[in-house]
């Protein structure tokens, strides 16, 4: 185990079994949290601190971007969209923010390639979850690729998706048994006291928490399910 | 000729041309700049600034980028960093921003996707270049690959690299037949009010220049070739 690894960390529920994961896979960690305008973004950047005060990362960084709430195209950026409650429908949600996930590895590559990290950990569900296109395997397959050949490639970088293939469910029963913090994260879309309980992050989590059969420590205004 | 398309334009010469080949090819043209931190960033802004003045695009972005500068590792945006004279070593200059396309691509897709514009223009050159690794013509058919499978892909989304095979020189001689305005241009990374004529970029624009047989109209301290 001699491993430098990025861990990109949003402060949810998945990124954090994902840092918890890479804690037992990788010597060094360096946490990365992107704000890109997201509505509960004070939130997630305070759960962030947290979890990062819990493992003790060798460094942590967070970088602000405002460009993508100023392209919009989302309800998770965009004043003048709302937040929708969760459907089971298949179409792609409001709270797709345009090729995001693209952003967040770009930012993890530039910074692997000055500390010389060659593990790049994010916590994208690609099943189970809301269908964002920039969630897929192959997405993150081709993505590495692109690493491979736009970087000065001194060593390689691979994009590590532990939780990908997961269910919801089972990303819980693996946070529980490797002790991840749930207390500390923060999912919903819409508030950042207490968890709406109906917006589609919600709705998974708590879906997930339930099937694994594990009470979810966070405060939700409403649980209909 | 149906086309929206985002010109990435630094405000060099070869994102110069690009645009305007651009100009020839597309409807409506977006211009996209991207200030990363750059020691020159405040005279490129002024460059991109003039030249869509002078095309006149159906809408400019600039957008500014603090973390590039943070993550480091590279002579343009490291102030501990000197910019290097040019050499004609095969190395990969103290200049190359690690993974800095990727960045630019990200955002340029982010836009598109919700303007629906169908193609970015970069002005990336391969052979007759600094060899950035994010330069290369595999790195950019492998982006737009990534592009494909991240988006919600309603449309496809194409990257356009008109003068990525060219000489410096040729582009420079296709600016000329197409009446780009080589006056409004800044490639210099040394300077931002008389070009250095010392570094990678003053070089390989002034060997362009004196190949094409075309009198370059910036004024530099030094004319070493």
């Amino acid at each position: 185990m001699n491993k430098k690894a990025i861990v990109l960390l949003s402060g949810g529920m998945d990124s954090l079994v994902t840092a918890a994961i890479a804690r037992q896979e990788c010597e060094k960690l360096y946490f990365l949290h992107i704000d890109y305008g997201q509505k509960t973004s004070r939130r997630e950047k305070k759960a962030f601190e947290d979890i990062a005060k819990y493992y003790k990362p060798s460094e942590k960084k967070i970088v602000t971007l405002d460009y993508l709430k100023d392209i919009g195209g989302s309800s998770l950026t965009d004043s003048c969209m709302q937040v929708e409650d969760h459907s089971d429908s298949k179409a792609i949600p409001t709270s797709y923010v345009p090729f995001r996930n693209a952003h967040l590895l770009a930012i993890a590559t530039s910074w692997a390639e000055v500390i010389k990290a060659g593990h790049i950990y994010i916590g994208a569900v690609e099943e189970d979850s809301s269908g964002y296109p920039d969630c897929r395997k192959e997405f993150f397959e081709h993505f590495e690729k692109t690493i491979r050949l736009g970087t000065k490639n001194e060593f390689p970088i691979s994009i590590c998706t532990p939780v990908l293939d997961l269910s919801k469910a089972e990303i819980v029963q693996i946070g529980n048994k490797l002790k991840a913090p749930f207390h500390l994260t923060w999912s919903c879309y819409r508030n950042e006291e207490i968890a709406c309980g109906r917006c589609d992050s919600c709705i998974l989590r708590l879906r997930a928490f339930k099937t694994a059969g594990i009470i979810d420590p966070l405060p939700y205004e409403e649980v209909s399910e």
